[in-house]
């Protein structure tokens, strides 16, 4: 059977994982809809559709589930991509930006030429969680001259409130809310 | 200046790094070629083209890297995505494999649902080099029951022989060759 991806409820191919990474967490798996072909291409199609309407020149994400859609969201919007990795990954010159964690804090870096200076940019993940790796993302791309237009996810995890650390007056897309 | 992507030198896009991630390496950075709209393009356009040959049910690829070029190429196949991971990080049931690599060894996981008994499946990575990564997401792929179609790469360092690692009765696609 041919599924038309414009029907395709998304809800159907994210599965629960109780007590993953830690207990007491239900992880939201996506890999279900990946391996959909007809859901995968909804996901890009989707976003693409609502974040079409802002003028991108650069999406950026970070290692390494937001890999899996910066590039073809990126090729998508006819724009570029840069990534934004853990310290130690990205080979040339970079910019770091540590924050806090429950527990102890992170660091992510991007090159320093990864951003040209008044470019737009789209900030894009699988999932809104808390918010700190796009809050952390969001300074890199700053300090990088960059302007950010707005943020896109797959997932957004609403009872964690992630939107209060991003700043307030950009647009933020998910397809999903929980 | 709008950039034809059919003319355009991919090669012009990769950096030399050098002395990463060690000294007396020098680094390929497609960092460069990822931020260029044009050339992030020509990429997708070519390794599809170059792979439309074959029937592909499911694009398969590792960590970090190969996930930027996995889903984008997927699209285009009208197939899924897979991922495989580093220990831990994936959230349902896993099968995994080791493998050797110059010091000590490195383990590779990818869920036991992943696959579908008889797919057709896609290996793709940024850049071939010992062979190792791609030989170890073969033997994932084979034990869960998928054929392989073929190899693809945006860059091969052949001095290195990574293809002797492979099936020697697979295609292998590179974009660029050193």
């Amino acid at each position: 059977m041919t599924v038309k991806h414009s029907d395709i409820d998304l809800t159907a191919f994210i599965r629960d994982v109780p007590d993953f990474p830690r207990p007491g967490i239900l992880f939201k798996d996506i890999t279900p809809l990946l391996r959909e072909p007809a859901a995968l291409r909804a996901v890009i199609d989707r976003l693409t559709e609502a974040c079409a309407q802002w003028p991108v020149d650069l999406v950026v994400a970070a290692e390494a589930r937001g890999f899996l859609l910066g590039p073809a969201l990126a090729i998508r919007l006819a724009a570029g991509f840069a990534p934004v990795r853990k310290p130690g990954k990205l080979p040339a010159e970079t910019r770091a930006v540590e924050y806090e964690l429950e527990y102890g804090t992170n660091a992510l870096q991007i090159h320093t030429d990864a951003v040209t200076d008044g470019q737009r940019v789209l900030l894009v993940d699988d999932l809104l969680a808390t918010g700190g790796t796009m809050a952390a993302t969001t300074q890199l791309v700053e300090a990088s001259g960059g302007y950010v237009v707005g943020f896109a996810f797959i997932i957004e995890l609403a009872f964690l409130k992630g939107r209060r650390k991003l700043p307030a007056d950009k647009p933020i897309v998910s397809l999903i809310q929980y």
